[in-house]
């Protein structure tokens, strides 16, 4: 329980109201009573913020007379939520300590005040920092460093020569540095490429669940500070992830590809290998990218969901576009060529 | 093994022939020999229906005369495939106990007929209900309720607060509960925000193998009753599925998006955050929707496979789609224009 | 360390210059130094060739003057690393035995030459071949066969009735055998059909991290002899994928649906099910099979990525492409009318 005076202390900021209101916990406008803090972060919901009984609400100068009880009056109400939603974290805090049942390698380190869970295996010359959290049955292998504060949820997997700062939060059942697709064509078949490279990520990195980093095949595979992975994407061997980029869900970017710093990277999409996508490109959801983007900038590929039938008729249509288009430089020329006639029989 | 009148009987439905023949095993009409039991599902099976040696067949009135051995008579020989499908089950029964190398939190409740399997890990204040089975290596973290009759498979990953409704089936390395993808821009990088709610799962609900669905951010991520969820699929943090719907593998579905009763969506589909889709919506595989939808009906989105060397011409044609289009209304203007020349000079 | 010679003859390669050289390590050519050994697998490498200090390089004929220091010449250079990438291998070495902390079924046999990591678990009637590593935390059910030389790294989950061929390296948090999704629709909801049938996975097979391979409904899911998966692959029930096909990550493959042999899918592709796709087809990226194939090629769907403002445009055109090319049919219609009274006139 905090007071609202306490909030706008942290949060550096003015309190029109009551600031002695007391806090339990965080919720959206449409819902909050008494005792919650709520947010008012676009235009589209001053209908709720007029009527909202929230004890106090995050808002900009201009809605702060629109408010009922207490405001707190910021420039970036959204992040100011953001920022203050730590506070109500109600989840298990830290207990220092390995359990029985997890297996340390006798040549691995593990800070005193890390959190090694049941089940959870460290191999051969790894090392854990300070206030790690090594969830139920993660497997960390051989020579993996993991810095201090970070977090990985039951079930990860990380190979061996996997380095990850601090103050990251790795989610369950993702796994990093397996190997990368690499086989060469053989006479029958395919010969493997051996995966020597490793995998390096940076801090404050968030990595969702189930989502797939492989390693380097010589070189290693290499995630920048700050960058934020949703779940279930696939990252392929050798590919860079400049810092602060942030990639949503069921995104795959193949091999040696390298993304810039501040890129955004919507759901679902697809990033061919090899290609060079520069700092600040976004790319919205569905997309498929399969040449090198050189100017920063919003792209997309795609076509809009319709109705069934009618977007049976237009797929046809697609695969004779060409045609179409040729056909119409045609009529374009017959065109030119009937109005010429025309104009020679007024002249 | 049953004889086929038991099998009616269950069915509630009449036999024509032996009643007394003996069932062993399924198998489809194609490779049916004596001892199994097949079905004939549509008129495409008819030519393998009068081959078919099975010793007992499920069809339908029209189809009864052409069986070669016993007929079982049903309104809707698919469903009465799929009804007695369980009888010939062999997979282990459930064998209740808690084996020693898995872990129970002190203040967590396991029903005396549940299963709790090697390395299976309950956390704090958790309880498991009646004839559940917890599968090897699963984590089920603090607060969480699983009722009666669900089975969870070997891998799984609850985090804190999910509940999961009676006789549902969750498959391998399916992880609930993670952290939704929510972050608040900052002047540079992100701010995260703290994923407080939770999930709630309804009862007679699938959860396919390597599926995630995120906990909500402030409230809860809801999947309602009887929702079959196929493998490797999204859900993002605040979704919603109601109940019956169905979605098919590896697709996504973005945060606090609203999917309405008995929907069906296809393989590889994004759903975009945000959005309701009304009751009884169909989506076909692989449609990118990033608009509500309020029709019940079947949509659809994509371009259809062709060979590549004219789908590239056709690509790049796309790109100048809008200019198609435009020069089009040109050349309409352009030959009304001459036909009207055309007719007055005429008259 | 290896000489230059050695590698060599392990090649049956000729040496241009020092064949004493020794190599400690592979490196690609921007980065070899002395010590490593390099390749050069195309004419883009040219100039990194000429100005790279690495102690060898695997070339073909047309390239062995270019070298500065020793060359290997052989036919197909790429291949010749692939080859000899195991050679610098340094992971972790097997290490026969089952340690204390699996679990293993009285009826399950496990060769003594195979390995048995902390966590894993190995079901009843299941066998593990000579020189296999089962990893940590690995869930081995019932009635499984897993033959010699097979690599299951940690987290992998085989449900019962799977059987694995030699020579194959299963990846983590893989899921093989969970239910196939098939459901019967019912008045309410739907009934959910047993999945009775298992998986076939023939010898040296390479599996990625996290994908999925789902069990036959009544018969089996098969995958051929050299198949390559990628990660976060989804494989539905009854499909089969033919010997030496390779698919690329993200993709899904429905149920029933037939790959042929020798086939290359690319990444985040959606194939329907009940389709075959004939030996030797390649499908490029992100591409949406809905129909058979037959005649082996390359084939793609999809539209490219492009700025979103245009592609706005370009897209809402798309849902008129059917009236699109109407119009232009009603176009020629009237302008070769137009043409026709023109050279009336004329005479």
């Amino acid at each position: 329980m905090f007071s609202v005076a306490q909030i706008a202390h942290f949060l550096q900021a003015d309190v029109i109201g009551d600031g002695n209101l007391q806090i339990t916990h965080i919720a959206p406008l449409t819902s909050a009573e008494e005792g919650a803090i709520s947010f008012c972060a676009n235009t589209k919901s001053l209908p709720h913020l007029r009527k909202c009984n929230a004890s106090a609400i995050l808002v900009s100068t201009s809605e702060q007379d629109l408010v009922l009880n207490s405001a707190i009056v910021v420039d970036n109400p959204y992040l100011a939520f953001a920022q203050i939603s730590k506070w109500f974290d109600w989840r298990a805090k830290l207990i220092a300590g390995i359990v029985d049942a997890s297996k340390v390698a006798i040549s691995a380190k593990v800070a005193s005040t890390a959190q090694l869970c049941h089940g959870a295996v460290v191999g051969n010359n790894s090392s854990i920092g300070e206030h790690c959290y090594i969830g139920p049955n993660v497997v960390i292998a051989d020579y993996c460093i993991i810095e201090a504060n970070t977090r990985i949820e039951a079930g990860v997997v990380l190979y061996q020569d996997v380095k990850i700062g601090e103050n990251c939060h790795i989610h369950s059942n993702a796994v990093i540095g397996a190997d990368g697709f690499g086989f060469a064509k053989k006479a029958v078949g395919w010969q493997k490429i051996c995966q020597l490279g490793g995998v390096r990520i940076g801090r404050d990195v968030e990595i969702g669940a189930s989502t797939t980093i492989d390693r380097g095949a010589l070189s290693d595979t290499i995630i920048g500070d700050g960058v934020k992975l949703d779940n279930q994407i696939q990252i392929g061997h050798n590919a860079k992830i400049g810092d602060y980029s942030a990639v949503a869900a069921s995104t795959a970017i193949a091999g040696s590809t390298n993304i810039g710093e501040n890129c955004t990277i919507a759901g679902m999409c697809a990033i061919a290998g090899h290609l060079d996508i520069v700092a600040g490109t976004h790319i919205t959801g569905m997309s498929m990218v399969s040449n090198s983007i050189k100017k920063a900038g919003v792209y997309s590929s795609g076509t809009a969901t319709e109705e069934h039938h009618s977007w049976k008729r237009n797929v046809v249509r697609f695969r004779s576009l060409d045609a179409i288009a040729k056909r119409i430089k045609v009529l374009e020329r017959e065109v030119k060529a009937l109005s010429l006639e025309e104009n020679k029989g007024k002249v």
